[in-house]
């Protein structure tokens, strides 16, 4: 099994088997007993820099009992090698995954073709970041006790914002969800994912401004505000658009919704807000750990 | 408990705690069998480059059967997020305790108040840097048998030497203790030192000339006499004015004194001289490990 | 023991002691039992860029229970602290055997020289990388049974690769072995070699056509043909040489030859050759790690 697309997940596999066992591992840490991965070796290979996507993993792999080590071609002089050799390589070397991280759409497919042993696609480009929206998803579960019937806003450069577009695939599995997609217009969802969405009788709405839609969710899903992009789209459009929580903001929007952040975090969601329960970045970072505790040893287990 | 300020160690924890842990490191470690840390976790958060502190602390915690990983900002071409939002996201991913090096001053105070987690400062900019001063007070302590009574010069750019800022204030807490600080007037010692060093009551004078003062210490600190900084200031002053010790310097010096110095060296201690006994700077290093073991130890199991 | 240079090892050591332990721990690693190195500890100290032989040992170590870490010294801003005293630290850390990857010949043997650990020589500029030597040695015997009696091509840029140097000393100690040097005449073996190979009687020539003589040798020894020095040459030579095997030489070769390569390859070997049995260069990489997992226990364990 690789992990590659968040579209190769259903909702059953989420609900029965990878949440409970995420769930396991939570109670497993606590207890202070978990050596499943013991001698199993995680290499991650980076083409484009990592930091909480590495020490997630590097951290459920070690808090398991295994080892990580990797190389990150994108801080060499040149790249002497193609990925498939490298990939070739590293399969002669006998690890037990490999956590590929590529700044083209498709890198992970086409490391998985010439691998021998299971890939995890840790971000393509603007392509997909599978394991970011599956531990998304646990969150929001374990944040509100449910992943249906839910209204979620999705915000940000939803053009390029690869775990956007990851959460929306898996959250169009789910019965009665409401997407809300925020974004200036020249960084809306892409075509594909419209297509896809309508596809599959999901509902969805675009608008430029947070502020008329925080009030009216359950979930905001913050990305970066202040990256090169966004900064532009902003600077040419409307005054009156929004992509951050400030206290008015999250003043407006119900008791028990929740906030959400990949981090790292800019102006959109500043730390003096961090007191209100309904921040929940720092969980969300916490639940990755037991996520990928959970991928980590049903791939080793060769469990799917 | 955080490792943060050299002043925050008594003179009584140094000598009935820590020191005597160290003493047992050396003895456990020689007998091949520690496994203390096993499953313990140390994080290394370094926005400065560091050599020898990495490895000694890798060393520490590998030799007791713990693992180490790290993160380098400085090596990021952007660095994206807070310090706080750093130690707080590692923090949710369950280290066993923080080695921070900052750029700054304060940066590991500043680290300590969101941390779930011990920190260990590493070295803030030109502030401190605890562990070394421990590690060098345990190697007067080895090499003379006593940290009282004792003449001791500290030599180079004492402005912004943090070693030697951190060690004068872990020797202040000795009794008769006679500090003599050698630097370029534009380079001496800071006046919150001289004020604590005086209020005190430590015995303490200030001079540009090593060979004067060499004969008459049991210990000669040698710091990198070949920065910038120190290059620049003897440019510009008297040429009688020496920071290093050479031959005919250390032939002046007491038969028991010892040279120590934290590496890595430049021309004022040419490794022509390491035979000569007196020279301790890698029987210094030797005691980082074990030092560092004592420290590692006492944090993963909580004491103070 | 250190591991520095191809020509310490003789025939009998590799046939009697290094190769079958190779063969010993592919079946041990096969059987996925093997923590003979717990709590043994690597060291590389890499002046150099390398991925494939830091790889290659890092698995070979952690295979066998042992840990990894290391320092890149030319990816710091400033070298501050000189070959020899960084050996000398790392002796201090108690290391169980250093890695060393040095930009200049002869850092191998300056660090033997003061090391209280096994150095082993990951490549020492143009000299020596007797490791890779020894994986290649290892494979040729595993694909064709035997390392006497045998016609070796080796290719490319034979004054500057340090592999082809190596395995040619190594080759040398090995009866009926005929030498096909394959290079453009400005990047022929280095006199030394050739010094080196007439004093031993061993059979060799030198070309600067591989198409000439691919079809009468058993292993194509090949090597990188785009590196600067290599498109020079071949810019100012006459246009019917060549340092690659594409289809058709592939078509002229031996149906029981063998081509192969350290790797990372550029044109000189197109991927699209792979599935032809004859093209060992990653049965090569697998073989890497089972003569390092010997090496490393031997060194580990005091035996040489």
């Amino acid at each position: 099994m690789h992990i590659l697309d968040a579209r190769q997940f259903s909702a059953e596999w989420l609900q029965d088997t990878l949440f409970p066992l995420a769930d396991t591992m939570r109670s497993i840490h606590q207890l202070g007993d978990s050596r499943v991965l013991s001698g199993k070796r995680l290499f991650y290979l980076f083409y484009q820099a990592s930091t909480r996507t590495r020490l997630s993993f590097e951290s459920a792999m070690t808090l398991l009992g295994g080892t990580v080590s990797g190389l990150e071609p994108y801080r060499e002089e040149r790249d002497d090698e193609s990925l498939e050799d490298r990939i070739r390589v590293l399969s002669c070397y006998d690890y037990d995954a490999i956590l590929l991280r590529y700044h083209e759409e498709g890198g992970a497919a086409r490391a998985a073709k010439v691998s021998g042993v299971p890939v995890i696609n840790a971000g393509d480009g603007p392509g997909q970041h599978p394991t970011q929206a599956l531990l998304d998803a646990y969150t929001i579960r374990r944040e509100l006790g449910r992943l249906e019937d839910l209204d979620v806003a999705l915000v940000g450069d939803l053009t390029h914002e690869r775990t956007v577009n990851s959460l929306a695939h898996i959250l169009a599995k789910f019965p009665n969800i409401r997407l809300h997609f925020v974004s200036p217009t020249t960084l809306a969802i892409r075509a594909e994912l419209r297509d896809e969405l309508t596809a599959a009788n999901v509902e969805f709405d675009e608008t430029v401004d947070l502020s008329a839609v925080a009030p009216n969710v359950d979930v905001v899903y913050l990305t970066r505000a202040h990256t090169e992009r966004m900064v532009m789209a902003q600077r040419y459009n409307a005054a009156d658009e929004t992509y951050r929580i400030d206290a008015a903001a999250l003043e407006s929007m119900r008791p028990n919704a929740v906030v959400l952040h990949p981090l790292p975090r800019g102006p959109e969601l500043d730390s003096s807000l961090d007191s209100d329960p309904r921040i929940a970045c720092f969980r969300q970072a916490a639940n990755g750990l037991f996520v990928r505790m959970a991928l980590l040893s049903l791939l080793a287990t060769g469990q799917s």
